[in-house]
């Protein structure tokens, strides 16, 4: 089968790879903004050749979209209205009411699949495409009835090679779910990244002492701005939501410090604990 | 040498396995209060025998304290007052301030030597401990001019041995930066957990979804309360200086979102990016 990949950045580029190596895409269409990246995908071996979208959209039986999130929206009806009868699209952004609302009135709604593979890394562009991503986590679908069986079927085959656990809901839970166990934690790293260099004057002694705890809390902070403004400003409300609990749970660190209320600060730290009967289960 | 670890746990351990692995420790004597982990540690091979804190600091030559350090403070008077002209003991507690206060009007000051090895997991008991933990990591000692010389230099064997960056500084310092580099990313992850557990309902879906990204920013969350909470006591001041500062960069967030700025949400996060300046270099 021919995919065309509409950015071949680091999940459309690892979609790519694992997709030619499993033979599921037969010949990988890169369309991407950047020539640089284009060049980058092909050298690689992410891509066999690069097109212009509507050369990708034409001759391709899949078109994943896998660029930000308000891009993706924007592009979806271009892509659509360009459709023949036995094409698919989907799309892999981490915000789905926005490009699901843009895609409510076109004629081919049903050739649409929107889905959020839960995968990813700090890192951005092709250079950044791993082998073998995805392995084991939850490819979300959403909407699913608003597809044509063959159209999610497709899809469904895509996640299988990818070898994902497929996870289905509409499109306003996955959001708030998606604001709670990735938006947040991208905010709380570039913030704790800011603090870190407002505040300690001597860089060079977060060289010299940063351990692993503190790696591991700020990775994310290294995480691509035109990825992330677009998933904040579309899922502005559930993101203000859960930002708002955390810094009501950060304030109660802070009271118990003031007020040196060490039983309390134990509590605090024992429920937070709790985490580990949820990621552990 | 005869070395006495008193706290057979995660680090205490973790020393253990590469002291006698490198042939520096001949026999490891382990102290605990916990039964439970002294028969673990010696069935994992981290220690030779267990004694009371009395027999193992007469039969060793160097004595680690690796316990919480609200009881290492408590526990060095009774150590040092019982120390022979040439036995060392060091500490490798996460604050400096209070144990060197602690050991500042003891007769016996000179035999010991403050440490912080810059290394954790989340873990804890005889069962986190790891072989070849800390390689690569820095290793602080301060107030050295407090410590005689030959005690200095076994204690920075014991470094050498775990292929430590042995780094200097006084106990004042060492702990402000610890509050930046490590402390706070331990409140954000407990205070991220508490949000998520406090807002996220469905828990199945927090286990479905949880990517990559939230288990690296939450994992500190696991961590032990009773290591935590002595800590962000002894280093309540610089701790919530920068909370302080971690909360104001959150509304930052918080207000761009609110106001629709998306232009200072932007350049917010790339001045986040350039942690990527200070961790990569």
């Amino acid at each position: 089968m021919v995919v065309a990949i509409v950015g071949t950045g680091l999940i459309g580029g690892s979609m790519a790879l694992t997709l030619k190596e499993k033979g599921f895409a037969e010949r990988v269409i890169g369309v991407d903004s950047s020539l640089v990246h284009l060049q980058k995908a092909r050298e690689l071996g992410i891509i066999d050749e690069g097109a212009s979208l509507e050369a990708g959209v034409d001759a391709a039986k899949l078109i994943i979209l896998a660029i930000p999130v308000d891009a993706g929206a924007g592009l979806l009806p271009q892509v659509l209205t360009r459709l023949k009868p036995d094409q698919v699209v989907m799309d892999v952004g981490s915000t789905k009411e926005g490009i699901i609302a843009a895609a409510r009135k076109l004629p081919n709604r049903a050739r649409f699949v929107a889905t959020h593979p839960m995968w990813g890394t700090e890192f951005s562009g092709p250079q950044a495409a791993e082998h073998h991503a995805f392995a084991g986590r939850a490819a979300v679908i959403c909407d699913r009835e608003d597809s044509a069986p063959d159209a999610l079927a497709l899809v469904e085959q895509v996640y299988d090679n990818l070898e994902m656990r497929k996870v289905y809901m509409d499109a306003a839970s996955h959001d708030m779910h998606a604001a709670y166990v990735s938006h947040i934690s991208h905010i709380t790293s570039f913030a704790l990244a800011n603090t870190v260099l407002e505040k300690e004057k001597e860089e060079d002694a977060i060289f010299t002492l940063a351990s692993g705890g503190f790696e591991s809390t700020v990775r994310l902070a290294k995480s691509n701005p035109s990825m992330w403004v677009p998933i904040f400003r579309e899922n502005r409300e559930n993101v203000l939501d859960v930002l708002n609990e955390h810094i009501t749970q950060l304030r109660k660190f802070k009271s118990c410090l003031e007020k040196e209320n060490y039983t309390y600060l134990k509590e605090l730290i024992e429920q937070a604990g709790e985490i580990r009967r949820v990621l552990n289960k």
